[in-house]
């Protein structure tokens, strides 16, 4: 049985995508936002109580809606929801690529990384387009992907960040393991003034990368290979531990 | 000059107990969340426009409030607000540890990840307690490592990922530098039913850590030593990427 969550809610189409092409031959059951969760990183809920709604299409049960995050939601299914542990936990499709550094903001995936911590293999998937999505390229590699961790299992500790160029799979170069391209993202903000003359702020324009290694998610997505992307959550750096033992605090 | 930022919100008592110590030699501007955003994660605000409350008190300018999360607050005062770039940016002090996987949730260390990846210096700083908090030990502490950092500088990419332990400074044991606890945070959820016959959860109970591997920031801060952990934000796991190439994906 599969775990399918994503952030951008119960009902995108990314999700329903791949929640088809899993179903293909093996359970699936969705535990995913009522509503989009986009750039809500690992938050998780305290403050308000979760709610549940058990989703049936055409007379059969597909899932769980839940008026939380994607960490959330992941949560609350491993504790509580399901009758018995998933085989796999899968997160996405996301319409829109986490690459390089926005995979510290992303919903997709802290939904995988939960699911890490809690002890399942998981996989986050994105589209790295926010326009004409296609996601069956995508759904396609994904299910190949799930089969190969069932059967190989992952390292410890790992989740894989996956991302698909927005391309038809004929124009697909590859696939390629990568490494979280480390460059920023140049963003801006619009300053607007509100009518009773308070000044506002929306956060606006392309997140842009500027990094250039290759090997690195970003740049291979660009040449329209998969990246898939082995990351953890040891935070620690561990060359620095010296270093600052010699500050003599 | 500092810029001092949290999660707990504008009027935290750590943030203000931080404030008055810095304060002491240098120019220290605060740009913290209106209100509360504990767990908050990275989240960032894409969908509502953010709002920016300048701040006096006694007749002074003591910074900008603003009704975002702790990493909108530092992108939008480094990339707006200030007329100068801060020597470094301090978060906290946080009501309540930020240990173990722990880090991956708090908008604490969210704000000074963000100052790191645009470029600055950072510090996040926890006190490891919800009850009778004293903010002091803790506020002399990071007045004394933001005064070393500014002096040595930090590895690039690096994040200084402070927690103090909630006893008074006699009875503090050291300064230890730590490495992040992997442990699992053991959580549990409350069920209810409402008024109208609906299931609803609470995220419920104490978050345990079951790490006993000395060296790690919870052990260490349990052990009354004030814990200074070095953290980046490069997620790739190395050693994997050779393993998932012999997939043959």
């Amino acid at each position: 049985m599969i775990l399918l969550c994503n952030d951008d809610g119960f009902n995108a189409e990314g999700l329903r995508t791949l929640y088809r092409e899993l179903s293909q031959d093996d359970d699936v059951i969705i535990v995913a936002p009522e509503t989009e969760q986009s750039a809500m990183g690992h938050a998780i809920t305290l403050n308000h109580p979760l709610k549940v709604r058990k989703v049936e299409e055409d007379g059969k049960f597909i899932g769980y809606a839940v008026n939380g995050t994607p960490a959330d939601c992941v949560k609350l299914a491993l504790n509580v929801l399901l009758d018995k542990p998933p085989h796999i936990v899968v997160s996405g499709i996301n319409l829109g690529g986490n690459l390089g550094i926005c995979a510290l903001y992303s919903g997709t995936v802290s939904a995988a990384t939960e699911a890490m911590i809690m002890g399942f293999p998981s996989i986050a998937v994105s589209l790295d387009t926010y326009e004409n999505p296609d996601f069956n390229p995508a759904a396609k590699f994904t299910h190949k992907l799930t089969l190969q961790v069932l059967k190989m299992g992952l390292p410890e500790g790992v989740v894989l960040n996956v991302n698909v160029p927005p391309v038809p799979e004929s124009e697909i170069a590859g696939v390629s393991i990568t490494r979280q391209g480390k460059s920023r993202v140049i963003e801006s903000f619009d300053r607007r003034v509100d009518p009773r003359n308070n000044t506002y702020y929306w956060m606006a324009g392309d997140m842009r990368f500027d990094e250039v290694e290759d090997g690195t998610d970003c740049v291979m997505v660009g040449k329209n290979y998969i990246s898939v992307a082995p990351i953890h959550f040891d935070l620690t750096h561990h060359p620095s531990i010296e270093v600052i033992k010699g500050w003599n605090l």
